[in-house]
């Protein structure tokens, strides 16, 4: 059944999780006709019958394995953390030539969790759309999360052109724009742009927590002076976010040890009256912020 | 003249700078008829130039004591540092009666900047009105700047009533809800909800500066995954918070103190692998992002 259909790319997609990226995919996968069939699966009976009722997909269940059974596809859409049992249960389902691919916010994972199971023939593409909300589950997600933005591949050396083509060719139809890159280098950069970003949201929204009622109350209502800003960030789904810097721990340490050295060294700037100092920092983090109007990811 | 036309609260405002916050107050004052006449300064011929060609004011110069001869109102709409050299200016230039306000987001600093430099006679009402954006210059601003947004008062225990009761008038009309609050304590919320978060965000950014030009790019190319909404904060206005940091250094300093040892402790989270320490640590972070958005903050 690959590809029969009119400008269907596959025959048989699984998306395994439905979350925000899970089913925004499912979305656009059934927008464009991307598959002939979706099947998807979930781990609660509340997230199967959203599923159902949003007529995200073909077929649903609780079981990986039945869903990845003949899928030319098979999408890991869930936290990191359960990517390994999710591989050792599927292997034993999957046909030659399917292609393994993710959508999670670290890569190397890939390679240490789920490879290792899967039998030779089938084909592992590695796959982050750089996109999404601070919200989560089926109901969040919408087709046109993934326009005008980037999705990272990081397939290994022996990866199959063919199943790297096709996967490029998917999130080209959702909108995205494919960069290629290693696994080990998107988990450095995204430690910086992402994981450290969350981690310190995360932070400074917990401090405010623990403040005593009154002073928290008033944190909240004078929230739009920055505040605000931090708590969307730190909205974000918290198993999702626990998995990531569990297993990107390398990487946010050492992004994380990069930002304390710089903030302790504006803390000294502040202690000691540095006026220059502190101006010449502040003038220089404007330059980043043209950046990125530039380059359309505003 | 005072207060004599049609819904005027003042006969003559004068505003001593003209970025985001004190083109706004002069849009809104414009607006609403709220004096009978507007002298604005600044310190540069380029944004007298845009003042007039935007039309927001009856009289332009260089000079604070010239506009705040006369004046009903003087209010401070410059970088903290510019409040005690201005305060001595205008000093003698001040009418009896005449109220001395601003709109700095410090406000201890116009008791120990301020205050020394006013005759008997002048009614000091330090003013936060907590709205703005990551622009500057006359040209950013806009009279609805202020809608729906908080504006705090910090009048000292010997205030003029009446003058307090038409600083308040002053915010209510440009459509902010007014609190009154001592300054201290001003100070100390005002930390944690916006000084805290700048800082971080400048020092984030600051962080990816330094980055070798590569990394630079990348880390640009994929900001929306977080790190996009801290470069928006650290493109404020640099003296304007140089000041900040250097006038509320105590506060500053002790909620950096608070939030380095929330983030010491997640790191050793995640450096331990400790899965439920972060979970729930995660978890908790999302009610207060609910808060936000029932108080109308968001």
């Amino acid at each position: 059944m690959t590809g029969s259909g009119k400008d269907s790319l596959f025959g048989r997609i699984a998306l395994i999780g439905a979350g925000l990226i899970g089913s925004s995919l499912a979305r656009a996968v059934r927008r464009d006709g991307l598959a002939q069939h979706i099947a998807v699966t979930a781990r609660t009976q509340a997230t199967l019958d959203k599923v159902v009722e949003l007529d995200l997909a073909d077929s649903v269940g609780f079981d990986p394995a039945a869903a990845a059974k003949d899928a030319d596809l098979v999408v890991l859409c869930t936290p990191l953390g359960a990517y390994g049992a999710i591989a050792e249960a599927i292997a034993p389902a999957l046909k030659p030539g399917a292609i393994v691919s993710d959508v999670g916010s670290c890569k190397q994972v890939m390679f240490d969790d789920v490879q290792p199971h899967l039998p030779d023939g089938v084909h592992m593409v590695p796959g982050h759309p750089v996109a999404g909300t601070e919200h989560s589950g089926p109901e969040s997600g919408f087709a046109e999360l993934f326009e005008g933005r980037w999705c990272i591949l990081t397939p290994g050396p022996e990866a199959d052109a063919g199943a790297v083509e096709r996967m490029t060719e998917l999130w080209r139809r959702a909108g995205m724009t494919v960069e290629i890159m290693d696994a080990g280098h998107h988990d450095q950069v995204l430690a910086l742009t992402s994981h450290l970003p969350h981690l310190i949201a995360y932070t400074i929204v917990g401090t405010a927590i623990d403040l005593e009622d009154e002073l928290k109350k008033e944190v909240i209502r004078y929230s739009a002076s920055g505040f605000r800003d931090f708590t969307r960030i730190a909205a974000s789904d918290p198993v999702m976010w626990r998995d990531v810097f569990l297993k990107n721990r390398d990487a946010v340490l050492d992004a994380l040890g990069r930002f304390t050295e710089d903030l302790t060294a504006l803390q000294r700037a502040i202690r000691r009256g540095e006026t220059k100092t502190l101006e010449d920092h502040f003038t220089r983090t404007r330059d980043i912020r043209r950046g990125i109007i530039d380059a359309k990811q505003d």
